[in-house]
């Protein structure tokens, strides 16, 4: 968010895939993707606003998909993400893409961060403290050890 | 459901991914799942008169499911299951779950017996004989054969 | 369903639309809808063993819906109607459509008694003494006027 | 705004049917929507950092709204709104809700200015400034009387 | 089609909607459609090979539909329409958009023809003797009146 | 096409799954696949007035998928499938199922040539000159390639 800052006067953090929650890759539910994301830049001195977060609902055709983020998104010219898929839609489109600094990849793979939370693991360094006082809050923990169990499940459901 | 029966005075029995079938998963409709129960119960002496079956289409949104259960069902207080997932997601919404005990585990499970089913395997034993009729008649074997070629399949579609 | 099951062995109740609730035209749940049959047919002695209540969600694709009935439900030979629409497609779907005689029509509209609720009239004679118990139970009349205050609100929604 | 945040920490401005637009009751999409209300709220000298601005896509089922609200959004505890329909499905829910008051509520009808800028009448006056000059750079006047000519076209479509 | 296949060499006809039938506004499936249109352009001499008849559903959502056309059609370069919501959203998709002349516009509307069909009212003469004959084929005079019928019906559904 | 237009008088084309697009499975949208048959079919010398090429779009629900069909393309009594669950669902339906014969299987295998694609091998030879050129001018390589470095990317998303 500051490399884009410092290159634009506002940003757009679209929250994809907004109507799930509650599996293994989106834990969270959107609304409370946005406020560990919020409390995040609010805790590292990000002006708020100059940033919008905003859920974007997947529909599973991706013809659609660049129109439904410009259709739940203010108004945007440049487009940021590393994802080939959607630096593709988006370019078929006529947007100009760039590409984000990864910043110490290896260490902050949201996927493994996630393993080390089913595992039990100490994951704490591995988010900003706001981040972790708030997940710690909701029960993040617990949350995903329910999801995970139930894929090993043999029970019902 | 007679474990279930002999604590509560009502139990409403919810019929999941309501709108699937013919998939190895859900080779059934949710009409003859309805069915079969129905027969099995009948024919089992269980009293009709105090259990409800209802169909409950998913709808792929986790946070919304609760609320999707009690929209089509009957009132209800307490959920019976051993689900992890379906456990966490009713007990956020405040519910209490309690589990079902199993019977004979190892031998009665949905899946092998469809596995079983798949292969021509003898399965008459491990249901009950009103679902053993009610299936071999709507044709239940040739169906998940069809199932099963259509996964290895090299043909259109 | 007197009428019905004097002429047929068991009969199922599709309880269409079954996603919407909370308008005037559909104040109750599907679930809601189901609980207020049951408690009348058990009050009236009709023998719930055999009947089946089941909630049908609407596609609003004309095309598909005799599929979806058929899907939902246990098997079925006869469609017992009055509606034009409903004969129409069951019929084309190569169904035997027979109506249903009416009681007392012009006492007993769905209509007629929604909008004596929402008017705060007498509507106790018009239901079942079952029905008019749960139905005061759940609150519909509180409902029925907050539906009907929304559609001449001027405030936000 | 400015009521609420005299009472509130923080709000979350649930911007509602945000997969419409282009239509009379919503001519903007969610993401002007969202843009309308920052650029007038920025300049207001509304504290952005204390608020959340957030689209919230229609389901059709009102009994999974209050669900897919809470999905959507950060945690939220109080419920303002005039809207009855609103107010019943968050009280069924169990939360608070509390009503806003209108501010010359006759003049400021979103309606009526709508109705304003589809007959070319002056509607400057009846908006803040920020939103009147972003709702004009956005080519709003010709889109809403595209969308009228829509309705009485007897073309094709 | 005579007078744009006079200035293009290919012309692509979406069929919108496609997913409705069995309603007053589009008594026919998107297949009756797609075939009433061939067999006209047949029996009128038109090379079909340089025509596409294609069934394009709605969304519901303005934003994405002409992405969705996108999608369904084979690629294009001009609209033809005269529909005022289609040309707007066409043009700031920085389409090209041209109008159809009407032929005898107050003589072919299509609503004024499903209401003489639904009266019982000669319409012989107001199509296509191949469009004639093969809508009275499939019994579209008795599908509009039980439609109709079902639009007044009092009965249930 | 020419084995079937030898038995039969028209044949309609389906393409399926005709919603999805820039995947593996479906790289191409269905207007590009309705393309690439017509023009391979033109070029071919078959007699394109015979022929119909129309999208499906999935619904997901296998019980629903044969109306979707008869909702979507012209009349017709045969079906021409090598597809197991197609032709079950058809022969529940009471639909008379024909298979095809295949040409030359082993090597025109449409996931085999996607591979090829993928990797950069000659694929010329595999397609029809006239839909090489087609698959060419629209950049699939580009495009296959974008979406299977999706499946390994470690980015956003």
């Amino acid at each position: 968010m500051k490399y884009i800052l410092s290159r634009e006067d506002e940003v757009v953090i679209g929250v994809g895939s907004a109507q799930y929650s509650h599996t293994f890759e989106n834990p969270l539910t959107a609304g409370e993707r946005i406020e560990v994301i919020y409390r995040t830049l609010k805790a590292s001195g990000v002006d708020l606003g100059r940033c919008f977060i905003t859920p974007i609902p997947d529909l599973g055709e991706h013809m659609l998909w660049v129109s439904r983020v410009r259709s739940f998104c203010p108004s945007f010219q440049t487009v940021y993400s590393n994802n080939p898929l959607v630096a593709r839609l988006f370019s078929e489109a006529g947007y100009q893409i760039r590409p984000v600094p990864l910043f110490e990849r290896e260490k902050y793979m949201a996927t493994e961060i996630r393993k080390k939370i089913a595992k039990g693991d100490d994951w704490r360094s591995l988010v900003h403290p706001a981040a972790y006082e708030y997940l710690v809050s909701i029960g993040l923990q617990e949350r995903i050890r329910y999801i995970l169990a139930d894929d090993h499940s043999s029970g019902g459901g």
